[in-house]
């Protein structure tokens, strides 16, 4: 059984920020976005999490391994750097869907994304070190079969990249329904979900369905740990056996 | 008339370079990715220009105001910074798809993507300075009418970014082939399109069909201009006015 | 007693990758290593180390509570970031001086800082959790007193930049010759020097030798702890004392 | 003769800042200088200019090539990206030490650099494009002979970093009094300076009198240009034939 730790995290009043005094420049937004994200991205995987842009006011992040202490610390660089702050809510469940559910409700509870007195929240549990185990999390990383053959080296870039949009619009809808997992758009032609404990035949009627729905071949390597980057890398080799042997699901 | 200088911006080898000689852990190439993304927004909207993630190892950049020798400083500046190099095809026209279809041919015609030995190709060509004028770009800032009070503050945040997604998923699909345009989600809920010469009823043309493939609102501000920026910061005001006087296409 | 646990960072055959095969651009090689610096900072410091820019080509890390796990991950997210490679070398003792020393004889011995062959060398031993103690780290944050009123207000810049760095070269050499520290400038007119088991006359004494050979008034703040950040952090409370009390020597 | 456009930079009541409301971790604020340092270094470098980190939180510029609306966008760039903000004084001159001391008076005289309401200064002036030559600027890169076989490969770490700053804090006292230079340590044993017009026999006697202070034996390459990076490349290329010869003076 799995046991998802999903920590919200929201820009506080950023829409508003955005255009006060007046419309800010959209390169300097975009830096600013991609940068915190990536800064995000490394001090939660410093600790073996990860996080996903998502919209980029609303990121989604995987953080079995850190405590609320590696939160608050992280949340204190961002407000040291930015001028911006960042709210979390954390949350943990069997089901991913649910835990980022809860998540979610922790800062809404605490006011409107766009309030300007609704700073910093920082709320929510973590898994106690004595329960947590290997299997913990589960990560899927799917990837489109010769994307470059097919996509990239053939149709204009902006062609390609509706191709792959169809392809992840599909899957993260219907994962999220009939799975309960958390798909994310990880660049290139990758995607990455994070999973309850599903078996195989899960993955292949996936596929399946994306397939219908839209005509492209996905591959999938599955991995299990006790963090994000555990699951993740192990996620990673089976994807390498898979493209090795031709085969579309491959467990680690 | 618009004539829109595309540019399109592609990593070389990088699909190899990921998985060689192991899988590299994802939260470095998230940082990769973000930065480098981060990186050429800043040194393209220095110019003026816009860059816009995409598939982040294919990037689409509106380079008009850059010269050719801007791009080879880029060029050199990743090369100087990153593991990696990139590749630039440049092309100009009255339709920003026909422009980014010529592009992409620029870069396809001088080797695969995954091509070992195809590194920083710099090919195509600018608008001189003398045929610049005022009216070369159109730029249309859409953006989802209430996406606090609707998705954010309501929905648990994946819910909420199926929504969003789903817009700019239905809206970059009929921009594309009914419009000739080129759009782009820039985080948030906020889309950024690089059109030809639209006029207020393709707008409104556009904005209906999202709402009646998705039944999401979208509103969006128009600008032109001789730079990305200048189109762009225009049309940011447009849609300010907009706000103020609920109008869902609004021009500068 | 302190037990200082010191890890010197070596840029892997830097001089002869800044001129191959031809010079590269200034602003690139300082973008490169502020940034390169800026992410040590913060990998190191999410686990409550220090890390100081020194020559930037060598770096030197105050790394109490980093195992040699933790230096392998930052080795490798450099080598996956970055266009050069980073070797480590690690030792600990009750001096800092000797400790450094004898982290660079293990880089040394591995081969030059400008052979080819030698990459990634990440050698030495940490402090074992068992061993550690409160007491292990000494931080001094010195300052100047009043800086702003009587150099960065009054003179030009460049003649205000020369009294600091006066006051911080000769800081910097008395304190390694006789009190066994390490001194770092670390920005504006604060210098933090990591230091053996020291006591208020030792200050004293440093302070007076500064004033005498510089006429530069100085004010330091002590602390102690378990990590860099902790002693560092209970130094800059203690100079926060200093600066309401008017008092040169403040122990936390 | 030369005319070398100088910008100070100064972070905005900085000092204040980084205590309050309590003292913010140094890590932080390593992290966050030394980025503001590597954009404002790409901002700047991508229109052919130079910036010298100096103090960090003072920071000099020779901005030959930038105009006044430059300096606004890259004002307005940092205030859309950081918590802090910086005000910029720029003049010229054909004494580098001249233009840097107009550049801090026109600082001074609009506040304290501890001012609560002085924030986004921008005052001076550029020189017009009519009034610009390619011999605006002339840059010395000077260098240690062998640093690597004689201190990084020999001595302690800290001991090769004394070494090292002792021939930098020669050199730049010596240059400034004696030859109305500016020079900046840029990192492992190089020493930019940014110089008025001198011939051969100014920079043998400013080697000479580091050789004789501190017994350090100094190469330098000269180059001059219609902008710093033109100078300072022309620098770099003479200093490898500097070396390839074995002679310490070399012009471009
Ligand atoms: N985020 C992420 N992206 C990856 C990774 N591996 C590859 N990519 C991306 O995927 C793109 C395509 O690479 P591949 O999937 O190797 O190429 P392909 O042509 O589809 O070939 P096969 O997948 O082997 O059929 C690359 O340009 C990357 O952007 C990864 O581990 N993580
Ligand atoms: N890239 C980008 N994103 C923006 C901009 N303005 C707002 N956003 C994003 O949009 C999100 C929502 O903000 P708004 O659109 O202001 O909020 P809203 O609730 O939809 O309200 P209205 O649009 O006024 O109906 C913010 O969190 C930002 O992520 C912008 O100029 N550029
Ligand atoms: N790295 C670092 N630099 C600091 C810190 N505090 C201040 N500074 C730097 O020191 C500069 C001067 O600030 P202060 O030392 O507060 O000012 P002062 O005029 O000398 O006043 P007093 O020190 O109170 O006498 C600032 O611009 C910063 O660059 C700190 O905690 N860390
Ligand atoms: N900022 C900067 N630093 C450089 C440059 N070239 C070399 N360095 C630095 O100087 C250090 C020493 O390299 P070199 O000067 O090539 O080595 P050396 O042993 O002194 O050999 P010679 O100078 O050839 O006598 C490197 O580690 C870099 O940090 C440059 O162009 N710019
Ligand atoms: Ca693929
Ligand atoms: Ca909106
Ligand atoms: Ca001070
Ligand atoms: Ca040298």
């Amino acid at each position: 059984m799995t046991n998802t730790q999903i920590t919200l995290i929201q820009i506080d009043n950023y829409g508003p920020w955005t255009v006060t005094p007046e419309p800010r420049r959209e390169v300097d937004l975009q830096t600013l976005q991609s940068r915190l994200y990536a800064d995000l991205s490394q001090l939660v995987g410093n600790r073996d999490g990860y996080v996903f842009f998502t919209r980029f006011d609303n990121m989604v992040a995987v953080t079995n391994g850190l405590d609320m202490d590696d939160h608050a610390l992280i949340q204190e660089s961002v407000r040291n750097r930015y001028p911006v702050t960042v709210s979390f809510g954390v949350a943990t469940g069997t089901s991913p869907v649910q835990a980022l559910a809860d998540a979610t409700n922790l800062i809404q509870d605490a006011g409107s994304a766009q309030d300007k007195s609704r700073r910093e929240i920082l709320d929510g549990r973590v898994i106690e070190d004595e329960f947590r185990t290997d299997h913990d999390v589960q990560i899927a990383h799917f990837d489109v079969v010769d994307a470059t053959g097919k996509y990239t080296d053939e149709l204009d870039a902006f062609g390609a990249f509706i191709e792959i949009e169809q392809a992840y619009a599909s899957l993260m809808r219907y994962m999220y329904e009939a799975h309960d997992s958390l798909s994310f758009f990880v660049g290139g032609d990758n995607i990455i979900a994070v999973c309850p404990d599903l078996d195989a035949p899960a993955y292949d009627d996936a596929i399946e369905h994306v397939r219908e729905e839209t005509g492209i071949p996905l591959r999938v390597g599955v991995g299990e740990g006790s963090t994000p980057h555990d699951a993740g890398y192990a996620a990673k080799h089976a994807l390498e056996v898979g493209r090795a042997e031709a085969s579309p699901v491959e467990f680690h």
